[in-house]
């Protein structure tokens, strides 16, 4: 179907808006009246932009408070409609939305709210022009679709007809299924929106809280069915009032926008973009590093050998069991030091799982590679990390590990005995302005499941956490976003290791000259008065900084932290009893001792 | 009364937050077990530290889940106490907070929970401690202050009483005159924290909204009375959780805490600080600027005459009917160029005000002048703002305008004819952490009066906006925020000039050389949809880049603004009718114009 995006739903000037919308691939917009206002172009020079660009006008709104009011003050809104009809006109769109009045001077009376509709409908017909009535979740009198339907089908008129919104619908909790009691042709218009689900005053809600399709939790794809069945055959227009989205930069957004319409026809079963290719494992992360010496020495500690060098890049394969780490001192190294600048998903079919990313608008990155090295697909995730699709040791697959020369053995790290024995998890922090697109990136291009947000008490602010994993866990990204976007520039990145000895992993880092994070002993305290410990298995944990939880199935998680290099720093985990969290609990002890530093030898 | 702050509603690590407390002149805290967790300082070290800073601690908390479960539970729970009564002993604190619990497992039984706190109770008092029990607005079974006492007084033990929360009392909208029924030595505690009247979850409003009271929309004040009434002998304690105040820096959020109980103290009759002297008008705006000419021309367009120069700093006096710009070029001048950097208020009693201002914790400036100027009383604004309490051409008082030389008539710059007769308003936009304190600032120090909040929608992001005024409008001052922290050092500020005749103002200043902001022809364009207007009124508009606004008393108000210097820009402003708004309507025009940044000659 056609895609729409109201324009305020993006940050900007007017024209950066248009531009970020048609970047993103939208077929058209609606002109909102304020972005209008607001802009220094005549509505013909907006008409002209808008046919360069490539996008129709597929609607004008907000007319406000027109319906249903005394005689005297109809006459002016029929004055002031006039105007906008012939505004409309300069612009070249031919459909009006007309929200339900939250006038005082609005009366309960539906015979009147028809009769006037019908005057506006006779008018705007002069103009050639659609009038889409629509019921406002806080409309004085109509505030429920079926009843703007109802005044809609009582005025009878072909200028008038409905416009829908799936926030204003699902946010008061009304059964969609009505929705396939409406002729199709009386929908003129579908506006979309989901926002998290919040108890909360529904102008608020609306005005502050609203979100894209699929990164909230109204079921838009459900409202969106009926709405097809019912015959629609109008865009899919998206119009979301959020307070982050006006703040971000409008191409991003616009992005983002657009896939979650994609992800929705798909789920609605209105399209079928490549299958999703599912990760089945973390082959490897990269660091970029203007100086390999701190991470090198890091990752010695943690027992991996650098067993390879690339042929063509000055990138050294560092190993430990499964968990492979890239070092790269070449041209991307960032002016904050060593950061994760990529990750190396198994996947079992790379070409379809980039295929899939690129429907999906994910930005696909171009291949600087010499030419006897495999070819690699890659994407970029919102926040720029690059996320390459690889295939290890696969016979029918390009191998990146043939890109790697193994070192003579003289020049390898001693490899350590493995406790040690794959990445359990990422945890990558995320621009501020980007994290719900993050958490449906990730849900979409890559099909991972997202697990719920929780809210972490830094001393310096509230963090938020939301992690993506496949079925059995063997990917797990915990997408994170600080307080506020003042510190974006110093967002920590940080790689778990998983090991079924976490005291034998935390010794012989310590043994190898490794630092691990200090602990409070107020920490270990508190653990003593909450659990029952074996002898002298707290005072292990104590001495060497392991932190512990419990869930409420029994499972159990134990975890230590290295000491930060750059913004990367390393964790050390052990899951016992099906335990699937990452400790959440113990993140504000943790982001506390970071705060101060601290590490112990 | 006692003051005290619980560690929670400060940001930063717990030593920087006894700092703040002390600083700030508060008697004591409550240290939140979390701060204690996350502190690398023993409970020893803590008790130490306070010590020093002159601070007790007057409660741990929270102790949660405790009461109303099965038996083997209560076992484990009563091993935690233990543990934590410990813990208190060594900090060298006699209260703990012991909040309703919320647990699943928490049954409806309020004989067990008697029976079970009892024991708690009895626990406590081998270790010479006192259980305060808590209501949670959201408690599973106990949710209401009277449910909690009616427990506390069943189990009638010596060490058990009851902790009110102004909070969880009044966001559930109970009666607080029961109250007065509770023995005062029975209420071990008072926790206050005000929030903004929200209809909302009351568990997210609770844990991301509070505020200090007086910053909030809950009659706290109402609640204090009964508290006192009822003969409680405790702290006045603040625990206010708030996304914001994690953010900020503890020690200005720590004089915010402190001045609101304070005021609260005063609201409430337990306390007589100096009676606040309301300023009867602005005497004088001060920009500093590192180069005097920009803002020369600026004034000079405007119709301003320099007329005299302060006798013993570079100082200029410029001078329009009533209205007053200091230009200083002083070493007081900043990076971002020119800036409003102080503010002479007309006060009827100088030396008074800055009584008052010291009194409620504002920082008093040091008087940096030569011994033969007037001695002018001034504070500093959260925003770093100085304000001058002065009185222009006062008999008994000491004048500021006599320190000022007048210049030979050969240096003046002629006057033009008297359209603008003195300041309107001050437009000055606040550091973003800083918003509800500036309000309480300039409400409690100044005795100014809050209008409501209004939200305005810049193209790259959301603002907010609350004007302070006094009763006859010749004080108006417009405190502002951004969307967010990003740009705090390009804070915009504004300069609002009366007339009686704005067009005239603005075709005068045009005449002059000086360049008004370019307002889109879509604008007017709209205001033609929505008003009448007399023959060429609108077009005379259109041609200045006159903006209109209409209340709905009728109030009128057509205004226009300069381009920028610096941060700063002026606007002229004619009211008729009564308006006593600030053009909010038309704000989001303004905005967006002053991005493009196109002004006309």
């Amino acid at each position: 179907m056609r895609t729409s995006i109201a324009t305020v739903s993006l940050g900007g000037s007017l024209t950066e808006k248009l531009t970020a919308a048609a970047r993103a691939g939208f077929d058209g917009v609606e002109i909102f009246e304020n972005d209008l206002l607001a802009s220094p172009l005549t509505p013909e020079e907006i008409r002209t932009r808008c046919a360069d660009l490539g996008l129709t006008i597929d609607l004008y709104q907000p007319m406000r408070d027109i319906e249903a009011v005394p005689e005297e003050v109809f006459a002016g809104n029929l004055r002031r409609a006039r105007h906008k009809f012939e505004l409309m006109r300069r612009l070249g769109t031919d459909t009006v939305l007309v929200c339900s009045s939250v006038s005082p001077l609005a009366v309960d009376d539906d015979a009147l709210a028809t009769g006037q509709l019908r005057r506006l409908a006779d008018l705007a017909q002069e103009f050639g022009i659609r009038v889409a009535y629509e019921a406002l979740a806080w409309g004085r009198h109509v505030n429920t679709y079926d009843h703007a339907w109802r005044i809609v089908e009582a005025a009878g008129h072909p200028a008038l007809g409905t416009c829908l919104d799936s926030f204003h619908i699902l946010a008061r909790g009304s059964d969609p299924k009505g929705i396939e009691d409406i002729p199709g042709e009386k929908i003129f218009f579908l506006q979309l929106a989901d926002a998290p689900l919040m108890a909360m005053d529904v102008l608020q809600w609306s005005r502050h809280y609203r979100c894209f399709p699929g990164q909230g939790g109204l079921d838009v794809t459900g409202l969106l069915r009926h709405v097809v069945a019912a015959g629609y055959q109008g865009p899919l227009s998206l119009e979301v009032f959020n307070d982050v989205f006006r703040q971000a930069d409008a191409g991003p957004t616009a992005v983002d926008a657009h896939r979650s319409l994609l992800v929705l026809q798909e789920a609605a079963g209105l399209a079928e973009p490549p299958a999703p290719v599912v990760p089945t494992g973390v082959a490897f992360v990269e660091l970029v590093t203007p100086d390999a010496e701190p991470p090198a020495a890091l990752l010695g500690a943690l027992g991996f050998a650098r067993t390879a060098r690339h042929r063509s890049k000055p990138v050294d394969l560092w190993e430990r069991g499964e968990a492979r780490v890239l070092v790269n001192t070449g041209p991307g190294a960032r002016r904050e030091g060593t950061c994760l600048a990529a990750v190396g998903l198994e996947s079992p079919d790379p070409t379809g799982a980039a295929r899939r990313a690129e429907a999906l608008l994910a930005p696909v990155l171009p291949r600087r590679r010499a030419p006897e090295d495999a070819p690699l697909d890659a994407v970029a995730a919102p926040d720029g990390t690059e996320l390459f699709f690889v295939a290890t040791d696969h016979q029918a697959l390009p191998n990146w590990r043939a890109d790697f020369e193994d070192l003579p053995p003289g020049r390898t790290t001693p490899r350590a005995a493995d406790t040690v024995t794959r990445i359990d998890h990422l945890a990558l922090t995320q621009p501020w302005h980007e994290f719900d697109e993050a958490v449906l990136f990730h849900r979409s291009v890559l099909g991972l499941h997202a697990q719920d947000s929780v809210d972490v008490a830094d001393p310096y602010g509230l963090h938020r956490s939301r992690a993506v994993t496949n079925a059995d866990g063997s990917v797990r990204i915990a997408l994170g976003v600080g307080p506020a976007p003042t510190d974006d520039t110093a967002r920590a990145q940080h790689i778990a290791l998983a090991t079924d000895d976490v005291v034998a992993a935390a010794r012989a880092f310590r043994a190898a000259g490794g630092r691990l994070l200090a602990v409070p002993a107020n920490y270990h305290d508190d653990l003593a008065a909450r659990y029952g410990f074996g002898d002298g298995e707290l005072e292990t944990y104590r001495d060497l900084g392991i932190l512990y939880d419990r869930d409420e199935q029994g499972g159990e998680f134990r975890h230590c932290y290295t000491e930060t290099v750059g913004r990367v720093f390393f964790e050390l985990v052990q899951r016992d009893a099906g335990y699937r969290g990452y400790g959440a609990a113990n993140a504000p002890v943790r982001m506390a001792a970071q705060h101060i530093g601290r590490t112990v030898r």
